[in-house]
Order: structure tokens, then sequence, then C-alpha cells
């Protein structure tokens, strides 16, 4: 069953949703039932490492890095985000006063559900637990290098956003066959298929998993199809993927966070 | 007082030193008192973004960078740990198979007690909560970049080793005249001062703190001096800093990561 994670009345708890995929109205745990306006929406599991793909659709590729002379298709591009960039759905996040040019990127993310060490791509979907849609904000003024981004770029606040739903594995049959779209105040700007990955799932987690231990709760970002435009302002910035969800999240100003 | 956090009897415990500085024996929140050896040290703090500093003391710059022609002086080069990394006191960090150059570096961890945003440098030193030692390890084949190490270099496990004490801010007075050291096998290899850093506390928690929300546990490692040098399985390696704390780290060998 889907599942998500709210703080409500103080107190966070694991929630269900009533209709189907619809998040308007959840149960709780304890058996309540709540309106979606009486929750704060929280990542839909307990976050461990935060593992993001940088230029892993090639469209998107050619899309931003048209000069770029090196390519991804040896080894994935892979970077870290930070925990305080953590948001959940209906989350804000902020847009820097002064910045030219900040993107969100629609991302399948992965979770890790059993530790993963040396997993060869042949067994590395028996350690993936689920998956939950993520939107992967960038500041791109700040872009000093296409291959390691820096925290300017790639870790401000509110800037991964993860949600509503945890959707276990066992409901998703082919993760590498979803359609995904963002729509920025309800216009599609951005459409791809999961399908399009040049590194997919079993070779992200053979490869990460070849030099450092995954554990139970990392998230692997799986990278972003073309289509990225910028975002202002009270902006309503909404990621889905059909089958996993649909992200809901808000710009909000920020005339302090000036660098 | 010095606290660590330690694994006994299958619980975690906050803990103290029972002789001064010693690390052989503590005493347990309950009042308990036991054995170095009967303990699992875990990192002293509940560790939330762990942000590094590559080359922020002159005379590594030197020593690793030779090549380097743009220069740190103008902004700190910062990046992110996840917390896979992490270690405690007495901890094993591995050295994979067929890698020809690995190093520790000793390093003063700044650990922030209070919220930060937008903090100038002349008010950041009240977000510091306290310090401890850090070990921070790099497998150097893998370096593509030295603007932003990847996580090949900079994220395997036991790669962050942290202790074994959180000190608090006011027992250092001043947290830039601290000699730092570190000895492999007994031999002094690496010395130093806190004196040397190219970027102080203050001006990192104004830089970071303007992107950024520093919250507490969240830790910044401040660089390491020159003198690093390859370790190999077997080796014990300690990263002492004057009034703050001795961490002893262990090598072993790991035969199946071998990326």
């Amino acid at each position: 069953m889907k599942t998500a994670r709210v703080a409500h009345s103080g107190a966070i708890h694991t929630a269900t949703p009533v209709d189907g995929d619809s998040t308007a109205r959840l149960r709780l745990a304890d058996g309540r039932t709540v309106a979606e306006a009486d929750v704060v929406w929280l990542p839909p599991f307990d976050v461990g490492s935060i593992i993001a793909l940088g230029l892993n659709y090639a469209d998107h590729v050619k899309e931003l890095a048209k000069e770029l002379t090196v390519t991804t298709q040896d080894e994935p591009l892979v970077f870290l985000k930070g925990p305080g960039s953590l948001v959940g759905h209906q989350g804000a996040t902020r847009r820097p006063a002064g910045v030219a040019f900040m993107h969100y990127e629609c991302e399948l993310a992965v979770v890790i559900g059993r530790p993963a060490r040396n997993v060869r791509g042949s067994d590395a979907m028996a350690h993936v637990a689920g998956y939950t849609v993520c939107n992967d904000y960038a500041v791109r003024d700040h872009l000093e290098n296409w291959y390691r981004p820096n925290l300017r770029v790639k870790n401000r606040d509110g800037g991964t956003a993860l949600g509503p739903w945890f959707v276990p594995a066992e409901l998703v049959p082919d993760p590498h066959a979803l359609q995904l779209r963002t729509l920025v105040n309800g216009r599609v700007t951005q459409q791809g298929s999961t399908a399009q990955m040049i590194h997919r799932i079993p070779a992200l987690i053979e490869y990460l998993s070849s030099f450092m231990s995954l554990q139970p709760g990392d998230v692997i970002l799986t990278g972003t199809p073309d289509g990225v435009v910028n975002v202002s302002e009270g902006d309503e910035v909404v990621c889905e993927i059909d089958g996993i969800g649909r992200l809901v999240n808000h710009i909000v100003g920020d005339a302090i966070f000036g660098r």
C-alpha cells in the first residue's frame, strides 16, 4: 500500500490515502481520517544518504550541457545532497532574490530497503524497497562545473522535494516504463519516460555499492529528462510520475538569501 | 563537560570521561562506569549535514594541488559527505584492494548548535555548539576534479571518523589556535595549527548560511594541513587536536570493494 508521513496536531503519523491516489483525505495509522489541509507532509520515509544523478537522460544532456566533451556513458555522475534540503509534498522551495535561472527536475526516486554492498546488477532490484517522486531543484547561476554541482546549485532550502507517497516496489512492475512530467501553473513543461535513463536502476546500485554500502532509507534520485524551465516566485510546480504520485511544490521568494 | 555517545549492552548512552581526557573508562548517564573495551563509540552527537572543506590550509594546497590555477582565496570549496561514511572513535575504515593512495586528514569539526541563516561572521560563533576531531579520509586514485571530489574519493565506508568527544564551545577559548597532528603507528606524519586556515569558522558560517540554513547537528569539517601520507591495512591512525581529543582509527582491508 502507498504510505505517507505527515505531521498532524504536533505528532508524526504514517498515513494512507482514503480514495485511490488522491491526497485530499488521509487515514492515519491510528484510524482517524484527516483532510490534507490539516497536515504537513513530510518526506514519506526516513531518509538516509541522498544520492543524486547528473545528466542521466540523453536529451537533458543535450539541453543543458551543449559544450560538454566528456560523456556520462561510461560511469554515472553521482553527487550528494544534504538533509537540510528536504521538503515534503506541498512544501515551499525558496527562490533566492537575484538569481537568473532556477529550475525544477522531475525524477524517479529509488528507496533502498536492504543493505547493498558489492551487489551485481542482476541482484540489485531485491535491494529496492520502493519509489517516490522527487523534485530536485537547481540554481544554475552558480554552476562552476557540470560534473560536480556545488552546494549553491543543489543544496538550497527546499531544493529536494520528496513525496507524496512511498510506493512499495511490488506495486511497480517496471520502473523503467513510467511516464513522467512537470506542470508549472498547470501547463506541461517537461515530459519523458524513465525508459530514457542512460544508467538504469540495477546499474546504479551495482556502481554505488561497489565503493560504498547502501543502507535502508538511502535514496537514489535517478535524473531528469529535458524540458527544464525557469520558475518564479508564486509558481506552483507539479511533478507527476504515473503510478508513483503527483508531487506539488510552491516557489516562494527569499529576499535575504542573496548569494 | 566533554561527552561521548557509546553503544553498551545493546543501548546507546551519553557518556563522560572518568579521568581527565582519558578514554579508558567512561561514566554512562545512568551512573555506571564502563571500560573502553566494553563499548562501541559512536559519533559524539546526532549528525545532520556533513559539510567538508577542500584545500583550506595553504600548505596543503601546495602539497596536493600543485597544478591548481584557481585559488580558494575568494570562496571556500565546500562539498557534502553522506551519513553512511560515519564511524566513531576506534572505528574501522576500509582500504579498498587495489587503490594506490588513500590518506587521512586530521580536521577540526565544528558542530552547529543554533539554526543559522544569513548570519554575519561577527555573529557566527554564537551558532557553534562545540567541536570534535574528524579524520576525513580520501582515496586519491579516483580524483577527477579538485574542486568537487567525487563519492569514490570521499564517501567510502568509515571515511568520516568523528570523536571521541563532543567538546562544548565554552571549553575552547580560541578554536583558531589549536595544534593538530596525525600519528600513523605512533609516528607523527602531519602537524599544523588551526591558525593556518584560509577561511576561518566565522567566514565559513557566513558563507554557508548565505545560501542554505544550517541546523543543530550540522557539522563543518574545516580542512587539513599538509602532511598527508598513504595508509595501509593494519595501520593505526591517530588524529589529535589539543584540547579537543585524540581520535583513534584502524585501517582494515577490503578485498571485495574493488572499484
